[in-house]
């Protein structure tokens, strides 16, 4: 058994657990979602608000702390913990996706990938090697595996040969570590095809890493193919290490994955949805900007007990929107937090009573009639 | 004497004074400097970040409020306090400032004055009865006469029969004034002519207000003229009652104010500046975004005790500012915030200790090393 996860709870109707990560900066209940603090901030969120909010672990980019302020920077200003001054544990991505999905002009070798960069067109070679430095530089408490990630639409041939050099570079990745606190996770490719997957992650265990990730997720495919590759890794996933699916999702989702056995989530959507007026509640979603909330004196939900909740109406977030206030990112960004966080407790609440599968029964119930709402919109 | 104002102390050596305001949300020790929080918010700042940085009393803007959310709505949601969950004093502007700045087609007539939203091109028509009503519809602690605000270059001719306008319609705010538990204070035109100043201050003694303002200051003219309008209302203010400089300033600017023994300020300076990225220090101004910051591990102002500085490197607040992080603007804002009430802080205890004579020529000293510095970038 893996000395820094211990599954604490395996409901006993369905595949959900809980479980406890621990990190050198804390000890992580999961299953648990991770805030994305992209350029070492949690965006319209100082680090005390994302306590208050219920946030254990955030998730920072590799690929953006490299091109600005420097990796070699933060690891002078003391590592990213003291840069931003958050004292929670972090865990940092790879560059990888974000090479696939926000650079330009890529060329991909065994190497690793050659890209110019979003911000300044600057020329750039990451590779599993340089990856694993600047994790090391940025000093976050679980690090990720450099890894190439096809588009949603790759053909199998593509895929195939795509998941082998991934497996490379895993290997890669886990010989250039030489730091001993931070723990390393593979990621799992394969895109839309089981079989693929499953090869992966065997390749993968193969080597053997600190926990498994699912990447390539939520790039555009149907949520069934979503499904069908959660499914098909289940299995194979040794119970003992953590598992983590990057880059989503919606409540959904979450649901889906917990059920599926899943321990730890990202996705910018409670953060960008928030910034846009988009707030999440146990009444269904929320675009504050709509007139009907014009005086409106409740809070976003009536089922929450975070501080914007507490102390605003809906009339006034929907105020402060429409001003264009920069207090309105703020706000929103807090309730949709500490609503993605809250939903998580439950989860685990759900799963240490063994009726998990009767939580998630009745979430779809309600996310039905939310997303039936959200039509009308 | 005024039940709501009263003088604590007087310097021995010049004519500052400290002294202690009364309104229903608590008492206000002054000089005070007032944030201002145009829309119902101090930009970027939640209203606990205003008390954790000093913030004793804000401004919101009565042009503002009436075009957008409305004063009606915000009467109905429980007034201007609950409805931004502040529970401190304000005070609102009469709007009068705001039309001759920010509003289009302007018509003055002895009604008042009639003019199209910036926001939307509706058409309005303000009167001192409809500022009134307004403010006591928003319920602020303190409100202000609906006035008349010439440019800087008006002519003497045209200022003359401004302010007998501005008189008439401070008369008529008086009379429309129905609430008792708001401070209506009154304020002084007459541009750049001091003995048209002193004929505006005498004239709005005779109708009586709960304390006087000058209006129309820091609107392009020189930093001379500005001195000297506020050196020839100083003796004719009466001493017993809150005397307010509106829309200043600079450092400087509050300072030589409470040098000519003013109690009461407000500016968008810090907060705006703030967003920008210029800070304040007692190093002299900062521009957060010079490369001279990039690896400094240093806070803004060594001698500034406030939570940004207490938390953060100029490297990190740099880094923010670049990435165009919301951030950036929160944490910039509150620095300013808390650096101009902690000046003031240190204005009063100077005062008390009749020492502020001496405060004033070792500030000035400071600022001028800082000017010479700003020269530079």
């Amino acid at each position: 058994m893996a000395q820094h996860f211990h599954v604490l709870h395996q409901d006993a109707g369905c595949r959900a657990r809980t479980g406890l990560l621990r990190t050198p900066h804390g000890d992580i209940p999961t299953p648990i979602f991770m805030p994305v603090g992209t350029a070492a901030t949690v965006k319209a969120m100082r680090p005390e608000n994302l306590v208050e909010a219920g946030a254990r672990i955030i998730l920072a980019n590799t690929y953006h702390l490299y091109l600005r302020p420097g990796h070699r920077l933060v690891e002078q200003m003391g590592g990213l913990h003291r840069f931003m001054a958050w004292d929670r544990p972090i865990l940092t991505d790879s560059g990888g996706f974000q090479v696939f999905s926000l650079a330009e002009l890529r060329t991909i070798t065994e190497e690793g990938v050659s890209f110019r960069s979003h911000i300044d067109g600057s020329r750039h070679l990451l590779t599993p090697e340089l990856s694993i430095a600047i994790q090391q530089a940025l000093g976050a408490d679980v690090i990720m595996c450099f890894d190439e990630c096809p588009p949603a639409e790759a053909e199998r041939s593509y895929v195939e040969r795509s998941l082998a050099l991934t497996t490379r570079w895993a290997a890669r990745s886990k010989a250039a570590l030489s730091r001993r606190d931070q723990l390393l996770f593979g990621i799992v490719q394969g895109g839309r095809f089981p079989e693929l997957r499953r090869r992966s992650l065997e390749e993968l265990r193969e080597i053997g890493f600190d926990g498994y990730a699912l990447g390539g997720l939520s790039v555009g495919e149907e949520k069934a193919v979503m499904h069908e590759v959660m499914d098909a890794c289940s299995d194979l996933l040794p119970t003992d290490h953590p598992r983590y699916i990057m880059g989503i999702g919606t409540p959904e989702d979450l649901v889906e994955a917990v059920w599926h056995g899943y321990d730890m989530f990202d996705c910018v959507m409670p953060t960008r949805n928030a910034r846009n007026g988009m707030l999440f509640s146990s009444q269904g979603r929320i675009n504050i900007k709509r007139k009907e909330y014009e005086a409106d004196q409740g809070p976003i939900d009536p089922a929450c007990g975070c501080y914007v909740c507490r102390t605003y109406s809906r009339a006034y977030l929907r105020h402060l929107f429409r001003s264009g206030e920069i207090l309105a990112s703020m706000l929103n960004t807090h309730h949709n937090i500490a609503w993605y966080l809250n939903l998580m407790e439950r989860i685990r609440a759900a799963i240490a009573s063994n009726s998990f599968a009767a939580f998630r029964q009745s979430f779809y119930h309600q996310q039905t009639r939310t997303s039936e709402r959200s039509k009308e919109e």
